[in-house]
């Protein structure tokens, strides 16, 4: 199966907004063996619209479409849509009762406009969207399956994932692909593709192999394009790539490192406290956002400042005033002013120079000090980073939950 | 004059890697008056490019290409522009001059695979990269400017910057455009468009006015698409939206509200912490993402567990008992607790059920309380959120920020 995807909207061609609803989807797709042939951004007018649909509608199984959506009268989608399909919006009681319902629970009087959003396609299926006001759309044209979302990014993915996906992957008539992720965190994808190549080198052609890249991270994914593979050829490939790779790994299918770490922390029944600098509250979101962090997580003290470090970490004044705030000296007393000063079990802290400016030649803008620690020990690392800001805060948020990740498994 | 942007690479289609050259291009042309019709992203096949330079051919004053000519993948992108234009590949000495002394600074071996960059299209005007070894190449045909540019961010921006940019404004013969976007906080599209209808249905043919809604702000962009009208129209449009919208207004041209709040301590000299609950470091993750947000921001106590609200934010044990932890008594301590506790000049506070799990009869998950306060004054606000866990950390993270920019341009 073949699949376009159109984003509506004269935001994405004036450059006020950046596509990456398209990235995600292709991503999406391709682990369901459909492929994106072509990405279109458009201006969201009536016969734009309808002569791009027309277009892509020749040699196309699935066309996605995002934005265009919205109660206001720039969206035209919907209008766009009925015309191309030759049929009539129609009002949608359950669209509208769901909508109601949402709005009521978020204290927003329904308007006059709202009651425009349950208007849909006749020969639509609805795909409900909890997350907003505008309903995910199925239609079906010449054997062609069109799927209309609204564009902004957390409501196309949660039509993705309650509904759409399911539903095309059942439409694929190539039979199951197998897929199976390795999630590895503190080495780059040429180390790690040295270190497996003779294992990716001799699979059947069947099996593919994909190097993701994050920031800190790499992603390994095994695909099987096969019938006649099951999932136990997966897995036995997948054991002996980690057995390649060793500590680097630190779990499966897209969990993520804080998730693995609160995993851990649980197991272990021990309370985790961070004490964060440049990071500046990244790190403490990071793990926060993972449901349940409350089980152990106790808090954080972001010590912007000297004076918070001084008066709530217990840094000495000695210290900052030898050392600096950037070093060893004072990340390993943000340390203990965790563990002593709050009683955490385990503690994490960073300390650095995120930039764009502020660095000097002793230390230069990306330097960057985090240490892990408990009551008996203190592992601390420097790391010398770039002078892109929320790259530095990222990473370095990253590398220090990798770091207590080691800690706690070496424990 | 119209564009198109071609982004050539396989990459983009399988969601590997966002698009981000597009929106880049787009609002640097739109500077200069050039409107990008659209942008599409596709294969890096030969018959592929071939196909759709011929499509996009028709109708375009100028096709921008961005990727497809690195070492390896050099020649589809180059072989397929050459046989769309009709000519042949020459080598072109002054870039591989150019190359080679590149190559010899940052000492790389200069290589056979390197030599073929220097080969392009006959009829091509080479616009020197200097960032890397693909060159940007000018050709015309049929009275269509066709730019293409490696993929590589800041190579192609380089050339857009040193010598592309210039050439296209040199050959528009149009008029100015004109654009002024209105940063609004705290109210709905539909409401927005309610307060603001008798201005906006009056217009001219030629303003058009877009809503672009983002979580818990919309951006309201005018857009003057007249050789007759000029900036003072768009101001005036602006000014009378501005006043019918009132105090959701907080600023223009798409500045953050985290850096608002920043210019605004920074004039009233004022110093800012942050108590977070369920919000977990994202709230001072906003704020400290604002480089030189040092200057004004003292930190945060992240207290996640009641521990941490009494023994460091002065919360007291009764007060957690008899009203909990999301409640209005806590975070009017919570406040108190910074503003006293840690000597900050103004305060927010968070606390609330972030979900998706962890709610009662009474206290529902996406109940949220809020809180601004300094030495004389807190005020507190209740949300009632979804069960979306991300969406509401930051939706309350933005409410709260917003919540102390009123706060603050009240005194």
């Amino acid at each position: 199966m073949n699949a376009k995807i159109i984003t509506i909207g004269d935001e994405l061609l004036i450059g006020q907004v950046i596509d990456s609803n398209s990235a995600w989807i292709g991503a999406e797709l391709e682990k369901i063996n459909i492929k994106v042939e072509e990405i279109r951004s458009i201006s969201d007018k009536h016969d734009v619209i309808i002569n791009n649909l027309q277009e892509l509608n020749k040699n196309s199984d699935v066309i996605l479409i995002t934005g265009g959506l919205g109660p206001t009268k720039d969206d035209v989608t919907k209008k766009a849509l009925a015309e191309f399909m030759g049929v009539e919006l129609v009002f949608h009681q359950g669209s509208y009762d769901r909508m109601v319902k949402l709005l009521t629970t978020m204290n927003i009087p329904v308007k006059e406009a709202h009651r425009s959003q349950a208007f849909v396609p006749s020969n639509c299926e609805v795909i409900f969207n909890k997350m907003g006001t505008a309903q995910g759309m199925w239609m079906e044209k010449d054997g062609t399956i069109f799927i209309s979302m609204p564009g902004v990014p957390y409501e196309m993915k949660y039509i993705m994932e309650n509904g759409a996906l399911e539903k095309l992957s059942d439409r694929n008539p190539e039979g199951k692909i197998y897929h199976k992720t390795i999630m590895t965190a503190g080495a780059g994808e040429t180390i790690i593709e040295e270190k497996i190549k003779y294992i990716v080198d001799n699979l059947p052609d069947y099996i593919k192999v994909a190097y993701l890249p994050g920031l800190g991270m790499v992603r390994i994914r095994i695909s099987s394009f096969s019938k006649n593979s099951d999932r136990n050829e997966i897995e036995e490939i997948s054991n002996r790539i980690v057995a390649a790779l060793g500590d680097i790994v630190y779990g499966y299918d897209d969990v993520s490192l804080e998730e693995t770490i609160g995993n851990l922390l649980i197991k272990k029944g021990l309370t985790l406290g961070t004490a964060e600098s440049c990071t500046g509250g990244f790190l403490a979101h990071m793990i926060t956002r993972i449901p349940g962090s409350s089980k152990y997580y106790e808090g954080s003290v972001i010590s912007y400042s000297n004076n918070v470090k001084m008066a709530h970490l217990g840094v000495k004044e000695s210290t900052l005033k030898n050392h600096g705030a950037v070093s060893e000296e004072t990340i390993r007393e943000m340390i203990s002013g965790l563990i002593k000063g709050y009683g955490m079990d385990v503690a994490i802290a960073t300390s650095g120079i995120a930039g764009p400016d502020g660095g000097t030649a002793e230390k230069p803008v990306g330097t960057i000090w985090i240490a892990v620690g408990d009551k008996k020990n203190t592992v601390t690392k420097k790391l010398q980073l770039t002078k892109n800001r929320m790259k530095n805060i990222e990473y370095t948020s990253i590398a220090s939950l990798n770091m207590l990740r080691k800690f706690l498994s070496a424990q």
